[in-house]
């Protein structure tokens, strides 16, 4: 074959990466394992670990059936006395919202356990196709094709979210339809919420019907503490933004001239800008939480980053990374607080503020009807910046707070407070509290160097990637243990997988023990509780207690590209390690590793 | 150690990542290979290849003591007959302009053959620091430390063109009070342009000191055919993009509604852009050559891939990767002619213009200077890009063109067009020729799609990752190659190496023979000239005979994140395996790998 052919056959995932990594083994956990070595689903037996949560009579209300089924132990996995015994079933799998990597091993892993006397169906394009009856049977030949694969593009995925008695309607049609004997959900919180509800409704209904969540999200904050450290596709995503931090922390020290702002995906938890932050030593990241909790104005989030940068210019240092995570805004009190107040106003008076011909005259209708307060802010707010939060509406009118380019505006007003610092240095400079100690030769050199600027946006990269070998084995036993809970007829859990770091622990938790109520806006929601950073996690602590010393000097390192072989291709997390206080984090074990061929 | 203190202690570049690529064996020449199998200087003789170049007596009249030392003869490196003779010696290298993976391995490579005897020192922040005297001596430990490492952090780096009498005598006072005997100059076309001046400049005034150039531009411009097929860091930054752009295309597939708009770092050829298409698979990727050469509107471009989108539309594909090189807008024939007006209007006119108070004013002032085609063009583009091109200067006055956001303008447009073919289905769809052809319900669901675009701009991220395998190898073998120039007492010439499939080749290539003068804006300029895809490149026609069916289907593959272990690690770019002839790109052989130890 001449190169002509060799390359242009490399389309259609067939790099040579591509079909090096699809036949690279997986761990195969002990409780999968029958007699002869080859993978069977295991049983799982009720242990003494349970999951509430807060308003739980409200929950078992609400979930009748699920909750008083399965209570509120965890179940653990076992291997299974028999040998493989159910045949002719029925199972269908569905992603459901953004993609993340190792969706298709978990796939994999139900294609492995159900085996041949089993059918493996796909529903296309996530909950709404599950409401169409869009189901397709998977044909097993082409599992292995996506074994090690990234993204979510052998079904497709979308974020109908299932609410209406219409909806849980067809979803009973499409169950009864395929035959279905389960439904596997893979998805973040409100998809788990989803498959809760879809599988006390099923019962309900008297549809026996397997329904089991699998814990999906880039951002990490689906998580249950030692039963469940963190969602796969974190660690994924978190590999390649750190790589390409890593590569800006670099760049900045070698090109000597730019501060870069990175905003990492995020919308709730700030998981990933601290894991990456772990990993690369930026000069500032932001953890939102912190700035909840610790009730920082934007004014003195500035202030903050405006005096590191001061700080690193008297050290000889004119550049650095400062990470930003996407959902800061809301964290920010006197922020959050405006936008709650426009969301009720947006929504309140929405025909009003459509018929208003101009952005102007919807200004001059929006003041008023704030508090003095967030009037204020929302005017000393750069005038693409309330452009936004007036036009950008989501689907339910809301402020469309993804489109808020904070890391922009954090970088206007730092501008701005440096200017001010040139000008007024005696403001600033100084021997009293509060000002910056400095020589007068420092503070001239401090004047003549101006502040050169790159924005970033890193998101969609990390989502669908090929998987680290941590999540491709991670899904793998994920999509074990959900098609094992489907065969031994368990509804209303969520697979999950625990202590990474000696041969892996398979649970099941039960989904009513998850969710909790919440009011939101007057009504009453069911919702997964988002894990988010804890200021007392050994991960935050670490941080806090290094920071100082990565503002002031160039302290950087990069964990590099996600690799697939040699002494680094098993890393975990540093976030899961410190937290779930594994005693290393070179690598997992999630049991012996099997070359694994679905026939 | 508990993990807290395993953590911290990463800091620095100490990430296991980097503490295993830091050991990682790179390939040695054999003509670097002494009999013991010590590293040795190479020796260089004359070849019966030569580098004519355009205008070659006027560069013998500007160049008159290296062209007349030099002639136009390529050397080639072979082994040294005695063993390490020189001593004593010293040799200064600087980094110059952006920064791109394995410049560190070049000072590893220099530091390897200077051997103990010799003197290596480190000019701090590139020409700048040269002209300033900001030398340092390089302890020769530290340089295991920047083994395989990226960035330019260990010397920095700066953009300072040495172009005045004062300079030049600078330079050579820095030579002198340093007892210089060689200066290496790892830069681009530019800087090894200015390390051609400084060499005649040195030997014009009886300065004994060997300036030899070392190519690097992760743009892959600085090139000479089969005697050096790229410069060192477009390997690594294509791996780095591809990466991510095959991410990008997986993302698109799997959310099923984005199309991805991607710009890549590349001003003037486009060779990034063709390199990422040919490992990716994209929708569409503009290549700067062929629109200039076909000379191809803003219009026709628009028309061009909103033709390919509606396309795939029909086909069931509302999603897609569309890549767009950085400079394109230069080369689109009236944005080209707009720029260059404005460029001679904005210079003579500078003060006119600067006292006009407003943008507006400005505008008023501008129109009437343009021609009247001009004139149209720019009226006819957004607000926005019209103030870019106005108010946004280099520091010689020009149109700052990497501000312009030519994906945004492209998006912009192509969502109009779109627009448009809604409105008017019967203008864009029917039987008729350059009409598209689709049934009544096919035009239906084409309303009903609307476009949903990322923009994303891949730069920074790939100029300083830990080089590639192959970029750590070749540019090791540049660096030994430009210590053995150096202590060979060659002077004015560039390191080269070729033949990245059987070996390797060591060459040095007259830098006389590589320059070529140009007349720019009334004036002679002396300029390496800018190695441009070719359309009648291998390269270029397998793109040109596959993209049709990338755009129709959805063909992506990914070449996955850059490898240090494992099957794949040594791969070499396609483009260069292409248009160099060689027989695959699974994997360079630049020489035996050995375990580098400089001491």
């Amino acid at each position: 074959m001449n190169l002509f052919s060799k390359v242009s056959r490399t389309a259609g995932k067939n790099s040579p990466l591509e079909e090096e990594v699809r036949k690279l083994p997986v761990p195969v956990n002990s409780v999968f394992l029958g007699k002869d070595g080859r993978i069977e689903p295991a049983e799982f037996r009720q242990t003494d670990m349970t999951l509430g949560s807060k308003g739980h009579e409200r929950i078992e209300q609400v979930f009748p059936e699920t909750s008083a089924k399965n209570g509120s132990a965890i179940l653990e996995a076992v291997v299974a006395g028999g040998s493989r015994g159910t045949a002719g079933k029925r199972v269908a799998v569905l992603f459901s919202g953004g993609p993340a990597a190792g969706g298709h091993n978990v796939l994999v892993g139900l294609a492995a356990v159900l085996g041949k006397d089993n059918t493996l169906l796909g529903v296309r394009k996530g909950p709404g196709g599950l409401v169409k009856g869009d189901l397709f049977e998977i044909d097993r030949r082409s599992v292995s094709s996506i074994m090690n694969m990234g993204g979510f593009d052998f079904l497709g995925t979308d974020r109908t979210k299932i609410k209406t008695a219409e909806q849980f309607e067809k979803v009973k049609q499409t169950v009864v339809k395929n035959r279905l004997d389960g439904l596997v959900v893979v998805g973040g919180d409100d998809s788990n919420t989803n498959a809760a509800f879809i599988a006390e409704h099923l019962e309900k209904e008297g549809v026996r019907c397997s329904v089991i969540g699998v814990p999906k999200t880039i951002d990490g904050d689906l998580a249950a503490g030692k039963y469940l450290p963190i969602p796969f596709g974190f660690d994924t995503a978190t590999k390649i933004y750190a790589e390409l931090v890593g590569n800006l922390t670099q760049d900045a020290a070698s090109a000597v001239k730019y501060y870069h702002f990175v905003k990492l995906m995020g919308r709730t938890a700030s998981k990933i800008t601290l894991e990456v932050a772990l990993q690369t030593k930026p000069a500032v990241a932001l953890i939102s939480e912190e700035i909840a909790e610790k009730n920082m104005s934007l004014e003195a989030i500035v202030d903050h980053i405006a005096r590191i940068i001061t700080l690193r210019r008297l050290n000889g240092l004119n550049h650095g990374v400062i990470l930003v995570p996407e959902g800061l805004v809301e964290f920010i009190p006197e922020m959050g607080r405006l936008i709650a107040e426009l969301n009720k106003v947006l929504v309140e008076y929405a025909t009003d503020i459509a018929d208003l011909p101009s952005l102007e005259h919807k200004r001059e209708f929006l003041f008023p009807h704030l508090t003095a307060q967030s009037a204020q802010v929302m005017a000393s707010l750069p005038p693409d910046l309330q452009e936004t939060l007036i036009l950008d509406r989501d689907d339910h009118g809301n402020v469309k707070v993804s489109q808020i380019e904070t890391e922009k505006l954090l970088i206007e007003k730092i501008r701005y407070r440096l200017s001010e610092m040139k000008r007024h240095t005696d403001r600033f400079f100084g021997r009293e509290e509060g000002k910056i100690e400095a020589s007068a030769q420092q503070v001239e050199d401090f004047k003549k160097v101006s502040l050169s600027v790159q924005s970033h946006f890193l998101g969609y990269e990390g989502r669908c990637s090929k998987p680290s070998r941590f999540d491709a084995a991670f899904t793998f036993q994920l999509g074990m243990a959900a098609g094992s809970l489907v065969l031994s007829g368990k509804t209303g859990y969520m697979a999950a997988v625990t202590d990474f770091h000696k041969g892996g622990r398979v649970l099941a938790l039960p989904l009513t023990g998850l969710i909790s109520t919440e009011m939101r806006g007057g009504k009453e929601e069911f919702v997964i509780k988002r894990s988010l950073v804890e200021l007392s996690s050994p991960s935050f602590r670490l941080y806090a207690e290094n920071r100082d010393r990565w503002a002031r000097e160039d302290c950087f390192s990069s964990p590099g590209a996600i690799q697939y072989w040699g002494p680094t291709c098993r890393q975990v997390s540093m976030l899961v390690a410190l937290d779930q206080e594994y005693p290393d984090f070179a690598s997992f074990d999630l049991g012996e590793e099997k070359q694994v061929l679905v026939e």
